[in-house]
């Protein structure tokens, strides 16, 4: 399978060849992937914001550990969540499933009801780390469309929340940041990372069986 | 991208066909791909429980809030998060990547301590929640792998954690169930929501672009 061989092709890229663009025809679709990725109760409890915006990542550089990556790349994918489940962002999501699939607009009634019970009655903290999880599965996705598309990205929780959701007004719109994923495409002869082999545990202590 | 096309075929089985087994091979390439995910500082804070034996699936049904998916799947993936980063787990990893790498034994000593003074200052269920969110990386990818393979899964959080985490004995091995992936063959004439359509919030509220 093309995937897995896209997945030994990537790695955490260290710098970027900040002279190299990528097409926004296969941002697009790394977004796509993004989009298309499942969530817990098909909530989709997050949102992407794509900078290209030159200041805005300069500016991004000092609130994510100096880490260069953010400056030199094409695009920044932030994945940012939910603060919180709410009775109306609940709602507005089952509002559209059952318009886009011509059902009766109590169709999900029943079923919203319940998954309201216990959102509602939880923390918005704890909340906030579900949507959060979810946002994750969609980081997944994305990191996948990108290495089959041979555009390259650093995976990055290593920034100041706190601060990128202030930069970026993210608290207005009801939003966490979680992750981000600069793109771009490598700087071969500058990336100390580029020719190390990938590690990971051996399989034997990775996965356990019960046949 | 074949992987968009993939990800559009997938959906969230909620009938499988109890005949059909998944080939081993296949099985093992959607392990792979979960198993090369990206983690936060290579630490691959989870493992893969998988599941095939007849008593087991039985015995999770109860537990998984009665869904038969996990007994009618041919294999069950269950995700299981490290429940702390231990300076231990941090030296074992390192100590695997210098090996690999045929790197000197303290290649890695200033980062190591630096994460191990983020880590072993952070409460245990602070850090098993960053490590359950590295397993939802692997998790997006595992979904993404079986698509490919014209697998069909169910993503499944709605389970028993501290339940499935006894009966596979899991807290011996200093790990928490955070999710499970049912993998199988649809059963196309029994399954109501294989007909309907994926639905997605629209785009212009998905993505927000700072150019």
């Amino acid at each position: 399978m093309e995937l897995i061989n896209s997945l030994k092709w990537r790695y955490a890229t260290k710098k970027f060849d900040a002279t190299k663009k990528v097409e926004q025809s296969l941002v697009d679709q790394i977004v796509e992937a993004a989009w298309l990725a499942p969530t817990s109760s098909g909530l989709q409890p997050f949102k992407i914001i794509e900078i290209t915006n030159p200041e805005l990542k300069q500016k991004l550089v000092s609130i994510s550990m100096d880490q260069k990556q953010v400056e030199d790349c094409s695009h920044i994918l932030i994945f940012a969540a939910w603060d919180n489940y709410t009775e109306e962002r609940i709602d507005t999501i089952y509002g559209h499933i059952t318009r886009e699939r011509n059902q009766p607009s109590d169709a999900y009634q029943s079923y919203t009801d319940r998954i309201k019970g216990i959102y509602l009655n939880t923390a918005a903290e704890n909340n906030f780390e579900h949507a959060a999880r979810q946002a994750y599965i969609a980081f997944g996705l994305s990191i996948a469309a990108a290495a089959e598309l041979k555009v390259d990205t650093t995976p990055m929780e290593g920034f100041d929340n706190q601060a990128v959701d202030e930069l970026l007004q993210l608290k207005e719109l009801g939003l966490k940041s979680v992750v981000m994923l600069p793109l771009g495409y490598r700087d071969e002869k500058n990336d100390w990372l580029v020719n190390y082999p990938k590690v990971r545990h051996p399989k034997k202590d990775f996965l356990l069986k019960f046949d």
